[in-house]
């Protein structure tokens, strides 16, 4: 048995977001079925972590396990012929069977992509368009207080008992000619949550939040306190990094997925 | 009776070409469906020439003839909400009855983007991909030949007696990061001429043809000599403009269209 690890991009637009559901076209489902055509039998992947419907990946990792005699680093190629032109994997190896593309996982970039420039059709999967004016330098102030360790219940969009407390390394906001990227960098996402973020940013720019209000949204913990959940075409699942004691315990060790 | 004009953006992906055909989705046939909306019966659009299927516009031009009471400042946001999001109208405005987009649309812009860096599942249908090097210098060398009044039968996917004499007044080809952007400003252009011209460049940036070769192609006046119509999805209609006293003449003159 060999465990495979790829690195996938997709355009999330044709998807009802990535995870396999009966019926529906899905990442998930459509590397699956690619896959069963290569090895001739069903197998199951698992990737870093789900995106939702219309979210896009530049970097996201899955593995899976084979009895398959081809060499890791070909399955890329293999997959190139099976999958749809929105799916494109970019890399595969083989890696020690320790390797967990989900629990390993443990630092990944999103970025979110705002518009405040008129909308313009060809971007209308892959860009939020907001035409007003924001303040830029409220939203960055607002953001800082989001990095750190904090419990983000009021930025989840799920109400169960589970964990909600995450880290986030880096947050910045980079405005080029009224083209607005949010950069999350983080230990993991709760479902909604960068979206919610972004949603509760815009309304500081607007002037109906203050960059103050984050800390109190924060230490509320409950959902209604945040701002709407911004749209999921902007969102980019950029990349998912594994710690460097994981990637040398694998077969073939390599320094970074970026 | 009004003459309105107005501008429009379009993602030709969607989109059996431009032009109205029956039982087809097509640009015309959208705005049409939405124009019939607003006027409350059928009204025939006139633009400033057709696009192919999945060929896009940042710029494209088009006239109809109205007797609404309405401002034709006004229609821009009438299409709004009857459009689909693959169609946007930028602007509109009452022009002179002498206007014709078609006939006097004298100047056109068109670009085409090229990627010779690794595929992106999320600009597949914006930028034809081709992944290996070009020589660039020997394709701007090539592009030099083609400015100019010439018969550009061999660059023409029609054959027919129509007059194939056009001019081109400038041609660019900018180079970022692998990003390549062709650029042509014409009098006009024949059917596939672009993508031909395209395809012909690809061939001298391969070392297939050589830039000396295109004045010979040109008076070849052959089809046969030029190179592949590169792919539909590179290609965007930028502008049309209009000579200063055309504009001039309607009842709301304005500088240029851009």
């Amino acid at each position: 048995m060999k465990r495979i690890m790829c690195v996938v991009k997709y355009d999330g637009s044709g998807f009802n977001g990535y995870q396999r559901q009966p019926g529906l076209r899905t990442v998930q489902g459509e590397i699956e079925k690619a896959l069963e055509k290569i090895a001739k039998k069903p197998i199951t992947i698992h990737s870093s972590g789900r995106t939702d419907a219309g979210v896009h990946a530049n970097g996201q990792v899955f593995h899976f396990d084979t009895e398959g005699a081809m060499d890791g680093c070909r399955y890329a190629r293999a997959f190139k012929s099976l999958l749809p032109d929105d799916i494109f994997i970019v890399s595969s190896q083989e890696v020690d069977k320790g390797f967990h593309a989900r629990y390993h996982g443990k630092i990944k970039e999103y970025r979110y992509q705002l518009s405040l420039n008129a909308y313009a059709p060809i971007r209308r999967n892959y860009t939020y368009f907001h035409p007003r004016n924001l303040d830029i330098e409220a939203m960055r102030e607002a953001m800082a207080h989001l990095v750190g360790t904090h419990d983000f219940t009021s930025f989840c969009g799920i109400i169960d008992e589970s964990d909600k407390v995450r880290t986030i390394f880096e947050a910045n906001l980079y405005e080029d000619e009224g083209e607005l990227t949010f950069q999350f960098v983080g230990n993991g996402f709760l479902r909604y949550m960068i979206r919610i973020m972004v949603g509760t940013l815009i309304a500081v720019g607007d002037g109906r939040k203050s960059a103050k209000d984050i800390p109190l949204i924060i230490t509320g913990r409950n959902r209604k306190l945040a701002g709407l959940t911004a749209k999921p075409q902007g969102l980019y699942l950029e990349y998912v990094k594994y710690p460097q004691e994981v990637m040398e315990q694998t077969a073939f060790p390599f320094s970074g997925i970026e």
